[in-house]
């Protein structure tokens, strides 16, 4: 055991790949928050169904985490998935938007981290996994188009936004709806990544050419997959502490209340915190994470089984709760409610 | 041995990395026609040399060919380098309009092997070594500016050009000069490649990503120089047998004849040769090599030394020679002298 900074936390080295280890030391807790790469999230879930133990999973993972919800009603454990910004926040403000509607129209999710300002040659900045980052745009994209749920090429739909204060971005698909796949039903649902304009064209680029293959090549006398060596790189030159990082979300959902059509609309943007060196990236993902697995621990979330966010946010006691304990944290959501031509 | 083709040529396989073998082999010859990647080029001339047999050499070796111009005296032997396409074709006319001048202001070479029609991703056929290719866009480039020899980045000086049959093309700069630099003196001299628009964009990115980078990158349990592994991408994606090429270039010599200003402008445009499957990159550069290994052979070049194109271009027996024993093979090249505002 190591002791983390200063405070009270102490860790744990873990080769988290080694399911008999795991299950030993998750025994130990009362509740796990999983932060891992999305490829050994899956596998943390069902050991904390498997040891009986509540789990908050923040990992961009590939399966569908609602396929072990029987598991974890059967071991009386809450596991909430997806819980950081989108997905997370993102799942949070459509279910209360949901929740407001007779009938639900669309939902269409825009979420991005950007730098503060434009920096070559990426015009981005490394503030999370980049081996999930690299997933975002090479993992195929399910969307809804006409109550049909498709599948489009991450990177397409791409299109210009304007978002005030920030300036024009563009958004194209990325792979975000996961569990609302499952427990939404609309005519037209998706969600995009928001990235300074030119972005998406590049990193097409790079996909095209296969710098995201997960195949390995053969390369003299070694053999690697390219999107291995592509991580590497990305991680070395995108990865700038200290270059401030800027989060923008917005969640856009119309239907009809009693007859009416109705649009709820919800904006959040978060800045670097400065002073304390903490991305805005990592304030949106792990003050989330860290609300909802207090509310997990103190009992204040209590159905058993995997409750994505979505279903929280049906809650108003939930939701309320969760919205005071983020804007403590500095983290404001505007909810805008309007006429749909608004 | 064995046969290659139909013909009355035959093959030796050989590790020209190992000196002793390769002096070996060579010695049973009149003369090497060299068409080996850069990286190999110097040591084949080197070769050649000690052993004391004539060599043609297409090779864009890093080093500077003249550095041997001694030995290859005192051995009594003829060395042809950079007998390609540009630096090769690009040199000899050059040469051709120095000659014609009592003193030079500008050089000015623009030269590009393209496919006939733009191809995603990045509108390019390989047509030779793509590590050689790769190594165009990284080396530094070395250009004449009032009189002096500066370097540049390689894909800077970006501009637009348009050529007729063609259409818009960009240009930027590339370390074509090489052996020019030190034997002719101008005002400016430069060498360009050719691309289409949007191209250099492209390269400029992979470079600035680190995807060119030669230094070793340690990715997970090994370690492999990104370089490498992007030419083996590169070449899966962009060798298109069958895939039709042209080649452009344009040569632009300025300066004055009797006090009077003249431009000599040199342009060839050479297309895939459908009929027998060579594209226009094989036929500028091997029918180019493959001329002038015969007059060394034929003993029509009589010189010692290392003695580049330009040299050759200065002869006009010579000159009109090469020109006429091209033609035969169908690349045709536009002689234009110019008053100097046309």
């Amino acid at each position: 055991m190591t002791t983390i900074g200063k405070s009270n936390i102490s860790g744990i080295r873990l080769d988290v790949s080694d399911r008999r280890k795991l299950t030993h030391t998750l025994k130990k807790f009362d509740l796990v928050v999983g932060a891992l790469p999305g490829r050994l999230g899956y596998r943390l879930v069902k050991t904390c169904i498997g040891v009986g133990v509540d789990g908050v999973d923040v990992s961009y993972m590939p399966e569908n985490p609602l396929t072990l919800h029987r598991d974890a009603v059967k071991a009386g454990v809450t596991i909430i998935p997806d819980c950081g910004l989108a997905p997370g926040l993102s799942n949070l403000l459509v279910g209360r938007a949901v929740s407001q509607l007779d009938e639900i129209e669309y939902v269409h999710i825009a979420v991005g981290g950007l730098p503060v300002k434009r920096t070559p040659p990426l015009d981005h900045v490394m503030t999370w996994c980049v081996e999930d980052f690299i997933d975002e745009y090479a993992r195929k994209v399910r969307i809804v188009e006409r109550g049909k749920v498709v599948e489009v090429e991450a990177l397409s739909g791409l299109e210009e936004v304007d978002l005030p204060g920030i300036g024009k971005l563009e958004a194209f698909y990325t792979d975000g709806l996961r569990t609302l796949l499952h427990t939404i039903r609309a005519e037209s649902m998706w969600e995009k990544t928001l990235r300074y304009p030119g972005h998406a064209k590049k990193m097409k680029l790079l996909k095209e050419l296969g710098f995201f293959d997960e195949k390995p090549l053969k390369v003299d006398d070694v053999r690697l997959p390219p999107r291995r060596l592509t991580a590497r790189l990305l991680d070395k030159k995108l990865r700038r502490p200290g270059l401030g990082d800027v989060v923008a979300l917005n969640v856009d959902v119309g239907g009809r209340r009693r007859g009416t059509k109705i649009r709820h609309f919800y904006r959040l943007i978060d800045r670097y915190d400065k002073e304390r060196g903490i991305t805005a990236m990592a304030r949106t993902t792990a003050y989330t994470a860290s609300v909802i697995a207090q509310l997990v621990a103190g009992k204040f979330v209590r159905e058993d089984g995997v409750i994505p966010l979505e279903k929280l946010g049906m809650k108003p006691m939930i939701f309320d709760r969760i919205m005071a304990e983020l804007e403590e944290r500095g983290i404001k959501i505007r909810q805008i409610s309007l006429p749909p031509n608004l």
